[in-house]
């Protein structure tokens, strides 16, 4: 698998980039949160997740308050360098309701 | 599971919201892109993804041109409603390169 570097890496006007969480166990998808520079150096230096926290505008140690690290074992990038792929093994759900994952409800068309 | 419909989706400032495209027999994720409300109702309907083009700045049929059509098993939403996760059967690779996955690169610290 060819490898790049943090300077490949393409933030967006904000600094940003989206990362995606994946359990690497079980596969599921379990998040979609944004890291700017400093919070994915973190992550790959402490191999934990750490985010920018759009809401709180700081730097957010994953599972910090709920004990629920996630560790990391391989951070992949997409082809447009605009995107992370970040497998984990959870310490607990990744979801502050206590669902294993944040994407535990369905969309569906209205009056269908 | 939880359902909700198109009016509870929250869209950015600039009227998109993140879709995660995981493949529903491999679990392999495959691409992130993002959609309109427009893109999003094309994609309930049609139950093949669409997405906006950020770069084009247009509809995009996902696999139009490249026949790697989407299909859509699920669509489902994260606590927040701020990005999306699609199950989808693909035709073939969601990468233009050829990859199965976008996700084909692998970061690195320097020097290391």
């Amino acid at each position: 698998m060819e490898i790049v570097t943090i300077d490949d890496i393409k933030f967006d006007v904000n600094g940003l980039i989206p990362a995606i969480v994946q359990d690497a166990e079980t596969n599921e998808v379990v998040m979609l949160a944004y890291m700017d520079s400093e919070a994915l150096r973190f992550t790959l230096q402490a191999e934990e997740i750490y985010f920018w926290s759009r809401s709180r505008k700081e730097l957010w140690h994953k599972g910090e308050t709920s004990g629920n690290i996630q560790q990391v074992v391989e951070v992949r990038v997409d082809c447009d360098a605009d995107a992370l792929l970040i497998l984990v093994i959870p310490a607990g759900p990744a979801c502050h309701t206590g669902e294993q994952t944040c994407f535990h409800r369905t969309l569906k068309e209205r009056n269908k």
